[in-house]
Order: C-alpha cells, then structure tokens, then sequence
C-alpha cells in the first residue's frame, strides 16, 4: 500500500451546530475518532442491517432494565427494529416488576449498604429496590408457573411467551414481555434458573412440590434454525454474557446441523468490558471471524462505554428514520 | 471517630527480599495499598474460610482453561481448597478438549483472523486452538449424551459428575471434571446450553433425535439446600458471569424456602470489571450487603485484575500452608 | 434515615420521542441510572456554573484534538463557556497542525505499524498524521521560538498567549490557541517540554543554543491567585493527568497563600479511569473533598466513558441554552 | 502460512509447586495466556535488558510511593536495575515526606470525605496521610528552595538531585531521591510544578519574592542525548502519564538533532489504561512503533493491571537473578 491508501478521508472536527438532530450529529461523528466514531458506525450499521432484510438479535446482560432502558427495548420491539432477544433473567424478572407497576428509584452508590439490608431495600450501583417488592414479583412468577404442565417441558421461548401474555393481562403497563408476546417477538433466556425467575420456581418447587422444566437444549436447537432461515443476520449485544455467547454460538450450531451459513453479516457491541482480558464479554468482532461466527467481510463495531448513554442517542437517531425501517419486512419464524 | 482512630497502621513499603517465597510475600503485601493490598487479603482470606469449616463455592467465568489455568482448578478440587465448582460451560468444554489429550496454543492477539478461520484455528485473545479439534470433544460429547436416559432429566450436577467419570475413563490425563468426580466435588452449569457442551446435545437432538434434559430448576434448589446446611459459606469469584449471580442467589433462595441463612461470611472475587457499569460481574459485596447475599460482617474483598496473574499467585501461597488444610474438615453434601 | 428518605424519585424509563432536541435527551435522562444519568447531571452543573458567575477551568487531557474536538474546544472559548484552559502539550501542537491548514487522517487501529513507519505515518489508535507534516508544525513553532526574548522568563500562558496571536495571521483557520489568544482565555501548559512544542524548542536550542525558558512556578502562582479572585470556581476534566492535577492543586497553594478557599464549588469529570488503580486521575471528586481540593457540598459529577461521546453530546446541549450563558459575567484576570 | 506456523507451542496449565520460588513461578507463566503471560514476558524482558547493556530509563506515573512502593524503586535504583527514572512530581514528593520520617497510613475507600477533612486527613483511594504533615514536607521543600541560585535555571534533574543529597543529610532513612542522588541515577520530573513540589516553590515566590526556575527545555536536551549516546535502550512505564510520554519523546528528539536511533529496543509498560480510549497512557507499543519511538523489531509488552501486583512480584524475582545483574556495565552520562 502507498501513503495516500491509507489517507483517504480526514478528520473533521465536530461543529457545535445549535439545534442540530440526534442523527445528524451522529452522522457526522463519522468523521471523529476513537469511541465517538464508533458510536456513529453502530448507528450506521444498524440502519443498513433494517434495510437488508436481516434477522436482527439483540443480547441484553447487564442492569438494563432497573437503569431505565426499559422503554427503549419496547420501542425496539414494538417497532421491529429487532427480531429476537436474547436476555439475562435479572432484565426479564425486572421487567415483570415494572410491569406489574413497580419502580426501581433513583439512589446513590456512596450508602450504608447494611442500613438500607435493614431497611428492606436493595442496592443496584446507583439505584434502590424494596425487597418485599421484588418478592411480590416473585410470588406472581410462581403463581404463573403453577398454571403450566409440569408433565413436559417447555423452551424457554414458550415460557416467557407464556408469562408475556399473561402479564399483558394482569399488568399495568407495557412492558418487554407483553410487547414481545403481542408482537410475536421470540424471547430466550439461556441462564433462566440464574435469576429471580429461576428463585421464584424453585420455591414452587421446593414448597408445592411442584417442578417447571425447561427445554434447554430445544432453545439451542431454535436459535440455530433461526440463523438457516434467515437471509442474513445482525446482531447487536448490549454488554456480553450468556446473551451474547448464545447468539454468536448460532453459527456454529447452524454449521454443524447442516446450514450454509457464514457467520452474522452485521455486528455491533456497546460494552465496558476491553479484550485484554481473553474472556467472551470484551473479545472483538475479529476473534469472533476465526471462529466463524461473524462473516469474513461482516460490517461490525464495538463500541467502548456505558449503554445507558449509548443506547438512548441511538434509539433516538433510529426513531428519526422511520421511511427506512416502517415497512421494513418482518422474518417469519417456524415454531 | 478522631484522626488516631483512622490512623492505626502505617503503609510498609515493600522491601524486596532474594528468594522470598510466595506466602511471605503475599503476608507482606498486605501492608501495601491499592490491589496489591487486595491480592493480599484475597489469600488471608482464603485461609480463613479452610480454617472455619467453610463450605466454599468457587464461580469460574472467563476462558481460564484455555488460559492455563486448568491445572490449579484440579489442585484447588485434588486438596479440597474448594468444595463446590460452578462454571460457565466454554471452561468445562476446554477441560473435556485437554483431558482428551488436546492443547490450546500459544497465539497472539495481532493476527489476520480471515486466515485464521481459513486455517480452522479458533483463537482466543492471544490463544489458539484447532477447530476440528473442538468438533471432536463435541462428539465425544454427543456420544456420552447418547448413553443418557432420555425419559428423565438430569442436574447440571448429575450430567457433568458422570461426564467426569466416563472421562475419567477415556481422557489422558487429569482433569477438573474428571477430579471433581473422584473426589465427589459438585459442579454446576447454570446456563449449560449456552457452550459447545450446548451445540453438542443440540446436533444429537437435531440429527438423532435424542434429547438431553437439564432439571434447571433443581440446580437452584440443591445449591440452596447447600448453603443451609453449611456452618457457613465462602465464596470466590473468578470472573462474574452466571456463575457469580448463581452463588450469590443461593442465600436468596435459601431465605425464601426456610433456611437460617444471613448471607455468605467470606467473599473473594478476582475481576477486570468496576463497579460504575451498574452489572453483577462488577459490583460489590458491599451492594451485595443490601440484598442480603454476603453477610453485614463478612470478610470480603474485590481484587482488580486478571484471575491469570492473582490465581497461580494465591494457590502457590495457599500450598505452602498445607497445614492448616490438610486436615480440614469437609462438607458433606446430602444429593 | 427511613426508607422513605432514601426513595424520593423512581427511576423513569427513557421514551423514545422522534425528534426529541440533545437537551430534551439529557434533561430526561437525569431520571435513568449509570453514566447515562452522570452525563446528564454533568450537563447540569455546566449550566449552573454558567449561571453562577463561576470562574470555569478545563482541564485537557488524551488526544482529544486528532479526535476531532477541536471545533468544541473553539467553540467553548469563543462563547465563553470555559474561561481558562489547561491542556497538555500534544493537543496544543495538533491545534497547531490543524490551524495551519494540515489534517489528521480517519484510520484504522487494525493496521501494520512497521508499514505505517515506513511510509510516514503516525497511528494515534484509529487515526493517522503525516510525520513530516508534524516536522513542519515543529519548524513553526521554533521559528516562532527564535522571535522570542531569551533573556527572560514567560509563564506557558503568555507564550501560548503570544504564539495564538502569530499563529492568528499565520494560520488557515481558527483553533483553540487562536481563538483563546483573541478573546484573552489563558491557557496553560504545565508539562510544555514534555511534547512536540518541547521537541521543537530542543531543537532550537541543540541547533541554535537559543533557550526559550519557562516561568514554571509562576503557573502555578497565577492560577491559585485566580482562584482566590474568583467568586467561585468550575472544574471540567475532559481526562485526568498534568491538567487535572494543576486545577486541582489551585486550590491547595491558594489556602497556603493566604487565599480564603474552600475547594472548587461545581466539578465534572470524563474519565475512562477508575478509582480502584489509587491514581489521581481516576480518583473520585468525593477523595478530592478529603484534601479540600473540592468544597464540601460542591456539585459534582465523574462520567465514565470517553470524552468523543460525551463532550459533542453535552456542548451540543450547552448551545441550546444561549439564553443562559449569552450575558455571561466573564471574570477579568489581572495578569 | 500454515497451520503449523501458528501452532508452535502449546499453552501448559499452570501446576502447582509447593515451595517454587517467584522465579520460577514467572518463567512457567511464559507458557500461560492473558496477563499472566504478559507479566512473564515482561520480567524476560527486564532480565534481557540487563544482559544487553541497555541505559534503562523507567517511568512513574500514579500514586506508587504512598501505595508502599517505595523500597522497591530504592532497590531498582541502588542496585542499578534501571539508570534514569521520570517521574511526576507527587511520587517524589511523597519520597520526600517518608525520608523524613513519617508514613502514609493503611485507610479505607469507604468513608466519610468530609469528615476526613475536618480531621486533616487526605484520602489516596485506600490510604490515608496527615494533611499538616505534607505542610512540613512542603516546608522542607521551600527551604531547599531558598538555598538554591535564583540568578540561574536548574534542569530538574539538577535540582531533584541537590534536593536528594541535602536530603541525605537531614532524612531518617534512605529513598528514591537519596539513593539516586548517591548512586548517581538522574531523575527527571516534566511537570515539576504540577506538584506538591511547585505548591512549595509558590509559596517561597508569593511570600518571600523567592523564584526557582526550572531549565525545562534543558531537561528534553539531555535525555535525547541519553538515548543518542547509549549503545540501546530499555524502557519501563509503571503508568502512563507525562513520563510515559516525555520517555518515549526522546528518540523523536533524538532523531532530529542528528541521532542515529531507531527507536526503544526494549520495552515493557505496567498499565491499568486500554488503548481504545486513544490515549498516549493506553497505547500500544506497536503504535509507537509507527512514530518511531519503539524499535520495529523490539522486544516489548504490556501488562494490564495494577503496578502494586505486578512490580513486587517482578522485582522479587530479578532478585533472584543477581548473577545477571551484579557485574552489569552501566551507562555514564556526560552532565
């Protein structure tokens, strides 16, 4: 290569513009550098994941839901701009809680964490829960696990489907799970027992006797078959974890049982984690290649920083591109 | 409080002594700052939780057996450093991948990665495996699931303690699984779906029909059931993940079905995440004080890093205190 | 305190709105949690340090000019919206660059750098520079160097007060030492060798034995004596390092000079540090209180993320409220 | 290249030795991943800087002396593991306070700030120091001041080494700046004035008209001629910072007043930063090597992490190695 390959574009300072949109200044931090630029390319790549036609996957780890992202993932449900979730069971059993017209509330990090364990109230960074609140929640996800057949088991799809459509109907508002189930949104949850669901069912278990079973490996088998039938992918994780393990091992599930696949097309990750480490959560989209798992020539971008400033200036961007993704076609899927 | 109360013990720089061991090392760090400090206290205690009659969970994320540390976890079940092993399934796999006599390899992270995938190498930041090599650990593991019991469903637990035993049989050396099986050491998967281990029951599921199922729910409830029976419980976070909120949610669980459980008594974990993210993998036990998971006076203590370097540090000093294990006391589990 | 005191406000889920303004984002997510909530609260103290005839530092610190910030920072000096900047070296040198109509370069952090070596081009992560073009920006500041007085000392602030003049009918468009020299916003430097600007004043003096000479401890007096003559003060550290410190440390010479000083009233930081490594640059506003560098019952606020996300995010907002800052009190400094 | 080419040497789990000495630990982690690895590789490479008569320059950035990482630097100096440290100016003032005799305190990250200042303590993370304490130090440094010339300019590496001398005199014990002093190991501070160091200097100016002036451009001179003069050259960064920075600089220095260099042949860098915020503390080695400043084929490394772990464990066990060291032939500077 000569000099001017690699000079092909400069830097353009960015222009405090009064007034200026949030995708208009997301367009042009393009032109920047270091986590700014990135930011902009998820954005970019994401509109051209609605405009190809691709299943979109999004993975959600981390406090999301009590951080009040909550909305932001029912827009994108609601609106299709994506196609299936792939979430810890904290953000889903947080979800029913708001749901079923609870709050999380503003708190602070510098606290007497044993005044507030003596106070009933739990502790998230920055944020509070009352505790007997979060029992209720559990109480209510019991009380929905009872009225399953203990006779078979269930994916974790069918479950979450399931306590969607019920909770649409005992809730107080939209939430993640009545938005996903009215739209058909498939939900999986690969940790499930990891979480205050999976506490919730072993009381019933423990005090009723009374066993919910899950089909662990059908969530597998489900995700992979997604992945054939679609005419391409994109995924985008918000922080890693089991979501983001379980989205990128599609592909090599979908290879194994016979799919021509190659990999998701597109990519984005807004994570906190860095790839030093050697673990999943903070690897590159690059690494991610090697294995098969991203295409060899996939757009994609991580993006550096805190979701909770990444995801709300994005979504919005998105909102204002509503002729892109309005009629945009939806994936069918075949359970 | 006055100033002396704040004032009780001075910083004792640390004076480099030709061929100190590692124990006495560690002893002196301790009256240094910052997390030299906390690699200190992780390893007191460490000791403390041997010499108290401690039931002891040991949550393992992140690629630690690709990254060599496979051997330690087999010291840490072969001596009983540990008593209870909860693991994300990718580290559990890799086991099954060296014990049948296979390696990892030293890598790089600065590589062309298209090639990599050309070449069938995987790589994990700065490691690299054979892909087809992966495949037949993933078929040795649809043949073991093929010699299951379909009609009924098994622990996390259960499946992996005779995954152990069979390879105990086959493999070519020791390793975690096949150790913990001789030695009776439980290990749980909470997301067991979500790994090679996964796509391997997925393909028997998919091109035989065969189904493996995973009693999740009761995972929840035997670890519960552990903690109440315990004098008391200590805990050690290699990485976060599933397997830090599945421990953690023990005390939880514990509470809800009738357990005299105050929270766990001696905390360790060993991260590269922080706290302001808001996510579980990062936060502290202090937080975790409020919802009551670690005990109001439990001895705890994050240490910011990488589990490579703080691991081999703190169980070569741990196996110069044989003295104070040798003898120790074991938990008896009643599954 | 009862559980009431401590849940005075839920946490509010952020709604998508299509078209929402960047102030309309910021003002709603002040109701979210994490950093998205500290960027919004950060936007926040700006605007009360505006409104509160605050005296307003900020602190400079990465390579936040080849980043493309440097139109911010111009526009921040230009509308007042900071009244004195400290930066290190490397920024003032690629304002410089820029100013004199040369570009950094969009590239890429996956690249040969023993390539980009032999081909002339210097990588800053995924940005590129031409290095003989920073040769000529040297030349420049040299040339500049040989008009000046070696006979005696300047403060960083009266050299980079006089090369923004030159630079001003030398250059192809305004920057940051440009815009500060017209407008009189001091700016200081207080590593000035420890850079490019150093580099090319070492050569002056290798080639020439012309030695332009520092006042070094002037700075320091005249910051502190504008801290003192403030009704109150400002802090913004976009990164942590020399400039950070320098701000910081106004406030302990000023209490040893005989200034009545109680710490800076309104503080903001964006920082991808964190407190755990003990660093100064990572440490928390709250650690700074001990020292009396911050008041007691400041404001104020750490971001944690990168500074090319946030800075064109809360500016953009800033430039919404001209009805604020337009009547601006602007402190007279007397030197 | 085949497949072969990459899989050279496989990855040894790590085994546990009862007794095995820090040196023996570090060379068997060559054979691990991540940063343990890493750490290995760097105490390779310090042993090969010693054997290569290499001028080792080592950088100081964060608060490592009140971290209790003092002795270890004395030892590096006294025993000539390394020829001219750079640091900032608070590590050497801290040097200062302890030679005097007095200490920094084992503290706590969890405390009231506020209350901390109404007692005179100042807070560095988890470590507490007398507030009037470090007013003597700053007293003891303004009388040094008073002593000197005021008719002339000091390069700080004059000024820090009269200062260690007379403080070699008046200290209860030694430190970084009496031993270097005597041993005749140069130390350079960039940012003198950004320090406790220039808060003393200030105050003799303001209240005595008594002004110290500092030859900083001398400084880069000096250390370019270090490099220009050396047969190769090893650098060390514990943090990043101005001496990062200001190290690195001087083979551009260097270059352009007619050295013959090709940039550092040796280094290693103790980093808790990440390159992907793009800063100059983060970068990688290899992006130094486009500017020059790394030698395209040198032997370098980063360690992620915290200094307080990785500098006792390396230091310890270089002193193993003293067969390699004793007889090394070291550097003499011609000032």
């Amino acid at each position: 290569m000569k000099r001017k390959d690699y000079l092909q574009k400069p830097v353009e300072s960015f222009e405090i513009q009064e007034g200026a949109s949030v995708s208009n200044i997301l367009d042009r931090m393009a032109q920047i550098s270091f986590q700014g630029r990135n930011l902009s390319i998820a954005y970019q790549i994401w509109k051209r994941m609605l405009q190809d036609e691709a299943t979109i996957f999004l993975g959600l780890a981390g406090a999301m839901v009590p951080a009040g992202m909550r909305k932001i993932l029912v827009y994108l449900v609601e609106n299709r701009l994506i196609d299936c979730l792939v979430s810890t069971g904290a953000n889903l059993f947080h979800d029913v809680h708001e749901t079923l017209g609870r709050y999380h509330w503003i708190g602070s990090p510098h606290t007497d964490d044993v005044e507030l364990k003596d106070l009933g109230i739990d502790r998230i960074f920055d944020t509070f829960a009352i505790e007997e609140e979060f029992y209720h929640a559990d109480q209510y996800i019991a009380k929905f696990g009872r009225s399953l057949d203990t006779s078979r088991e269930y994916t974790t799809r069918e479950f979450l489907s399931r306590l969607g459509s019920q909770l649409g109907q005992d809730g107080k508002e939209k939430g993640i799970l009545t938005s996903a189930a009215e739209k058909g949104v498939p939900i999986y949850c690969p940790a499930i027992g990891d979480s205050s669901i999976g506490i919730a069912l072993a009381i019933l278990y423990e005090k009723e006797g009374k066993k919910v079973a899950f089909d662990t490996i059908k969530d597998v088998s489900e995700t992979a078959r997604m992945v054939i039938e679609a005419k391409n992918t994109g995924v985008i994780y918000v922080g890693g974890g089991t979501p983001k393990n379980f989205i990128q091992q599609t592909e090599v599930t979908a290879s194994y049982i016979g799919g021509n696949v190659t990999g998701h097309t597109y990519a984005i990750q807004l994570t906190a984690d860095a790839p030093h480490w050697g673990g999943l959560s903070g690897c590159t989209f690059e690494e991610a290649q090697s294995w098969g798992k991203i295409r060899k020539d996939a757009r994609m971008v991580s993006v550096h920083g805190d979701a909770t400033i990444a995801l709300p200036f994005i979504a919005s961007a998105l909102s204002e591109n509503r002729e892109i993704w309005k009629d945009r076609r939806i994936p069918r899927f075949s359970f």
